[in-house]
């Protein structure tokens, strides 16, 4: 089979695809032979960052990935051959809080992940996937989808009539819009494009702020909340856009935080001051996976998809991420 | 002005409609002209029973409507003449969990409550309406509305992808109904009548169970959740159908209780054996009111109004409550 | 070795000491030498109410055990020789809420418990045992140590200055009072025996009410709140108890439901009125054991055992249960 | 009678004792007779800052007052004549979560303060005080007390067996260690004194750490917690040491943000890569407050008092808080 393997030097340049043999299922896993990627912003970074990460040997890259189980391991009963299943993130993070036991099992990072024609999964760390979706719009799911749900609905908490605050039109910010509207909550949507505007308006953001033409956003949020402020943002932007998230939050709200930052610095007296709750969020465990997975059921929520390319043009997807151009996510069919 | 007052004898015919002077309204206090009520269970218990729940003298029932600011009291800011008001269940429950002491303020039981045509409310008991409704439409939100966003929402945690079990088609249900449809939550609905069913199926409902067709219903619950049981139900029947409740909610679930039981005994046996969370839902504080508003607003749902009568038809009103035959709100205009 | 099993039969004296094979672990398993067991009300009902729970074959009973690791499966590393070890009731309840799928692995019960010289346990389905504690007094922890720690603080949520109504002085109550005093906890307790209620008070319960010199001991309850009622019950009782601990409780309080039920009816009208949460508790996931645990050290808390009888007179142990006399737990050592 | 008043140019110095007329209670309002006041840092900036938190006339400054009621307003009954009481720092939070409209009620900052002779509070703005306390004891509970409390157990969620970390020796923190003590959490307390260490040993702080002997003191913090980290700091020192607590924090842990910052920036990466939730907490309700001293009261904790001037001397108390050298709280007897 054909896996594609991060170098010792890194970089996207430095990807290769290579040959392995096909491996066998053992007791507790299943065989999956892939049909789609996605892309992540952590998976550029790991494959930028290979020797920084602690990655020295060649290394499969890429944490999403859905496909169908070719073979099940001795004993295996959670799944059976042709199931359409989709991975988890961290392979071994089943439900409850974080804890420093998951970081390991990373896929895509501290072990093999996804961008391969075959790959071996513990059966904890797959889940059927959703009915209604493809196996391009299931990639999509582990790593931003799961995110954005942790983000907004179980850890953010936020319900109908609510204001929550989208920073532009990644991966994250585009599912949060999509469960924010299955859900009643109120979004307030940044961009610097105003035909991204246009797309996140169509998906039924209600208040649309270019960054571009107005630096001081913040001061549009607090004018679309009345002067007081959403309930929630859904950061991914990073130390740069942190403060003016911070400014737009109202007294005793929350700030969901994302994402690989941008760096930078920021000061904390607001935090205080305001009462805010500033929680970090890693994707989250694999029960909360199917509880999204119900509700995009349920609500007949398709990811959106801006751009599909070929296994042979991996490289490609990564440059495109780099470009960070897109609206939604950007896959890989194999 | 005129008032309707309970009778010492109790009773929907011992209903008088006496003469009493218009009251000027004190520090803190608003007077409001109502244009609406509506009717819940609670309302006409307390005059069939007005006795035995300590009512002596001439007692204005109904704790629910809505009207226009007349007058405000002496340095009164929150309020000014001319705003659209609803008032609150519990004048004094303004946050928090409830507490013994909130018990002696609610409108229509302990003291006086809105059925005539103007009334004194504390200025922390009322607030402005959503704007998008009409008075009778906000006359429904007080006690049925608010209790149904509490069971679904704020206590029974519900969010996107549950699925939720409602027993018939009263004003706690419908409202569960349309706060469900616009959360992304999946619902399962009994009646006893078809014609109903097809007005619950056209605003949203996922399920539908004639429960007189099929007395063993849970049956149905358990098939239309694959064996599993409902996140929650908002149980609203009382002990005759609290066993079926139980027998319908999955392992670890949850059951909203609700409304003036009607009496009969339970088993907790199944509550220990399936960890099920049983809690006791009492309306609600002033600002889950205005978190529901907020929700009512931002997803257009309008109250679904039954029957409408007359101020000086009010007997009608309980008539119609009595036969139990409504689906969504009975309301009273003024 | 040697294993005692339930007879189909059912009761204490079809209990019988037979031999089996030693087994071999298999991956992600290990070998444990048991040193002793702790007997819960749920094993005696079990033994005697084996065929109505589908118990056929030879069943090893009891739950609760601890040993040491005498081998480790091919590949184990949670692990090692000699290690002293605790199991869990549920061996695949690892973390997050309880559901469906944890039922089956359940210890002597679905599948065989720990009444034996060796068994094989998940390493997943193990703990290491807190270190101030001897093997006696680990093997009162699984079943009935955790059920407090769930009742009171993780599901209780019961928290410095509160007033918790613990009801007898079986295993639970005994944990719970243990808890309660290490956490600045208040307690009512009742017994109908002075003896014992002399014993609750040196282990630092502050209320003590003999309820067969009063058996309307709510009353008492609420003198002991000022009228105000407690903030949680442990109710370990029954139906039978269940209604004198809804009057026992706040408007607003909480009771945690637990134990194998005595049978009996209750009203559900007091749950609503007094807007009271009603939570079923069956023990608890691996990860609130470890906290427990951690509980138990910083707090250099000891079980209290009343009574330890050897392997071989493990009968005795389920007749000590049946009287119901005893206070706090019963060990079987092996 | 005599009140201290802030003078326009600021500063301890600035301070200035004055006449004024006892004041009338009016509806819902008491008279109060202060006994004693303690300070925080607050009530020092404020004094330093005063022109640029808007403070323009003669503003009575502290937030933290207990003594005997002395009149009631017309129709009053919370309380009568000769009550012990303390108020609320907000005098408009009675319960639920903060909001902007609370901000404005804060005594000794938008109003003013308790470092009088006589005070008008709401009945809202003050409870009983506990009866075990002196006048002194009572007024370090307002802004210090409830803030350790609000930190650790309220918003910090925490319970017996975890581990938390308390930085230095000032009223935060010790209220903290003496909740902790009591609540049967694991303590990690720094300080640049070995004598003040001492005292905290005394209070049952679990593990000590010299920060200036020790200036890496997140590692020592690792090594205390088997390198997993602590499951909350109570952080009161700023950004100086945030990122140290940060560094200190276990992977999903907590931090409880508190008092007035020095300023100063930090990365947030690590809050998102460890999933830590940072929390801003500012005080806290009413309701939290009667809870707390329900603690207080049930596990006999008397807060630790540091130093004690009179009436006169206020401005001395300005300077000992100017020094930052106490342990615990600093009070002023009137």
């Amino acid at each position: 089979m054909k896996v594609w393997v991060i170098n010792a030097e890194g970089g996207i340049d430095g990807l290769q695809m290579i040959d392995r043999d096909i491996p066998k299922p053992g007791p507790g896993e299943i065989l999956v032979r892939l049909k789609a990627n996605s892309i992540n912003y952590r998976d550029l970074s790991t494959i930028k960052n290979a020797a920084a990460r602690g990655i020295a040997g060649e290394r499969i890259p890429n944490s999403d990935g859905a496909g169908i189980v070719e073979d099940v391991g001795p004993g295996g009963t959670a799944f059976k051959k042709s199931d359409r299943v989709v991975g988890t993130f961290f392979q071994d993070w089943l439900s409850g809080s974080i804890h420093e036991g998951v970081m390991a099992s990373a896929l895509g990072g501290p072990i093999d992940g996804l961008l391969c024609e075959y790959a071996l999964l513990e059966e904890r760390g797959a889940l059927h996937m959703p009915d209604h979706l493809s196996f391009e719009e299931a990639a999509t799911l582990p790593c931003a989808g799961l995110t954005a749900w942790h983000c907004l609905i179980e850890g953010g908490g936020a319900r109908a009539g609510q204001t929550v605050l989208l920073l532009g039109t990644g991966g994250v910010s585009i599912f949060a819009q999509q469960i924010a509207k299955a859900s009643g909550i109120r979004t307030i949507l940044t961009s610097s494009s105003d035909e991204k505007l246009d797309r996140a308006k169509a998906l039924g953001a209600d208040v649309l702020i270019n960054y571009r033409d107005c630096p001081n956003w913040e001061e549009k949020v607090m004018e679309a909340t009345d002067g007081r402020g959403v309930d929630l943002v859904v950061e991914v932007g990073g130390a740069g856009t942190l403060e003016k998230s911070i400014a737009s939050v109202r007294v005793g709200g929350r700030i969901s935080l994302v994402g690989i930052l941008t760096g930078g610095q920021m000061d904390p007296t607001s935090i205080m001051r305001k009462s805010i709750t500033l929680q970090g969020i890693y994707v989250g465990p694999r029960d909360m996976f199917e509880r999204f997975n119900a509700a995009l059921l349920q609500n007949d929520i398709h990811p959106v998809i801006d751009a599909s390319v070929e296994f042979a043009d991996a490289k490609e997807a990564y440059r495109m991420m780099e470009k960070a151009g897109h609206f939604g996510k950007i896959v890989v069919t194999i």
